[in-house]
């Protein structure tokens, strides 16, 4: 357990819509604004997805994550910057690894990794064993490190699997994500499950979707770990859905809960060295990556 | 808990071929053999698969279907008769509903009905919802009981979600199945969970693929609950792999633990009445559906 928690800020994701709230950034100067906003009060990890600047679709596009990267990091040069590579709009490798191309100071630091296919609601989310693997090896190659994304119990397991084939090397960041149809529940067995079965060297943050943000956020301060945290996952403010929340009301929230618990968030460079993540913005210089063996040993869990 | 276990048998499943086990039955005349020497040790239902009688593919062809539960039914007619409606080799509604069309004495009592999109090994298992309630949709019509397929407990609660939506009728039945790598591991937490979570008025089996096959076979007869068994999930008896199993080993093996564990074998009489299935080979006639209003409320949990 930590006294400072992480808060991993999601502002926009793949699904919410103007016309759903009229919250949700959608261009690069809406979503650089709100991370900058976010950063005021106090954020340790942005998770980007993009959108087509035109049709609001979700987008893969590297020039359009570069447009937001350099604009993150003229204000907040040591913010952890964490991209996408979802494959559920688009499955082709070389449009998810489109953005793990990018190069010197606007490399992301981190990139999502969904360890299964999985069903939401509506759609499956398609992630093929050789898809994860060739996705972990460009990270690995690009010296970018993956936001594993665990949705279940089962999909940890998986991490580990990978994990003995060196494709990812420690100390390893996870995102638990609670209470999607077919996976874990917003239930302290489900959670603690999961919780018990991360591998050592873990920092973990947890999101809720929907009305579960609020109380799986909650309960991850109270246990110390961090939280995933914004609109891409919940638009609501309330769980009586009266009131849109803004990506900074839910930001402020978080805060209020951890300055009730005691608990401060954690620094972007707190991150940084927890991870082993070379500092910010003007320390990447063109290298292909990283030294996995400088990497710190902490055990944030 | 109840003093008789169910042995759901699976002799062929979609993976075994004969150049990795020459005890794995693959024509028809060879499953119906290997569920006959099943049955005269004691069985309480089989879960069939089809293969390409050439090929030795995986097949879904109600033809090839038709040729085993036929043969089944001549010395067997009370057996539970479960088929497949995988998607793993063929996705198409058609194709995977083609065995539910199957009418009168040759329509099989049960079909699987895996419940979300997930990943084995190598491959995905794409399972989208439109499809699973398609299905289930279809299996409620034919008056066919879904074998509930779960992987790891988010699954258990999408069928919580389709049972809210009336496309599935109490009782349920369920088989748990353990060690998928990206699912739920053979792990007392995570098989705990999945019972605890499962709903009121549930049958159900639990299985292992490979080497788990026999430790949550054993640990299901412990506690009074089903076990799956057979070649599908599992092509050795012992765990180091130096000896290739038949279906006739792995049923013998059952019956020996239950034996020491002073339990029996389920007749296939008395797992249709718990869970309200016609009585076999006769009594169906040419009707469309079964009369749900008549499952009987028993709880084997």
């Amino acid at each position: 357990m930590n006294s400072k928690f992480v808060v991993n800020f999601t502002p926009t994701g793949m699904l919410p819509q103007k016309s759903q709230t009229p919250h949700v950034p959608i261009y690069c100067r809406e979503i650089i604004a709100d991370v900058k906003k976010a950063c005021q009060i106090g954020i340790t990890s942005v998770h980007l997805h993009v959108r087509d600047q035109i049709t609001h679709k979700p987008c893969y596009k590297k020039e359009t994550y570069k447009e937001i990267i350099s604009g993150i990091r003229e204000f907040a040069p040591d913010l952890v910057i964490c991209v996408s590579t979802s494959g559920r709009s688009f499955n082709e490798f070389e449009k998810r690894a489109d953005v793990l191309q990018l190069d010197g100071d606007l490399r992301p630091d981190m990139a999502s990794l969904t360890l299964s296919s999985l069903n939401f609601n509506t759609q499956a989310s398609i992630n093929e064993p050789p898809m994860i693997i060739r996705l972990a090896q460009e990270m690995l190659h690009r010296g970018i490190k993956p936001e594993l994304e665990a949705f279940d119990a089962g999909m940890i397991n998986y991490a580990k699997y990978i994990m003995k084939k060196n494709l990812i090397k420690p100390p390893y960041y996870f995102n638990l994500i609670i209470g999607n149809i077919a996976c874990a529940q917003a239930d302290l067995a489900h959670v603690g499950l999961m919780v018990r079965d991360l591998p050592e060297q873990s920092v973990f943050s947890i999101g809720g979707i929907g009305g579960f943000q609020l109380p799986m956020n909650s309960l991850a301060i109270s246990m110390g770990y961090g939280v995933r945290v914004g609109l891409e996952d919940n638009i609501w403010y309330d769980s009586s859905r009266t009131r849109l929340a803004s990506n900074i009301d839910l930001v402020q929230r978080v805060h209020s809960i951890g300055k009730a618990n005691g608990r401060q968030v954690m620094t972007p460079a707190e991150l940084r060295s927890h991870l082993g993540l070379k500092r910010g913005f003007g320390e990447y210089g063109d290298q292909g990556s990283l030294d996995v063996g400088d990497f710190c040993k902490i055990l944030v869990k």
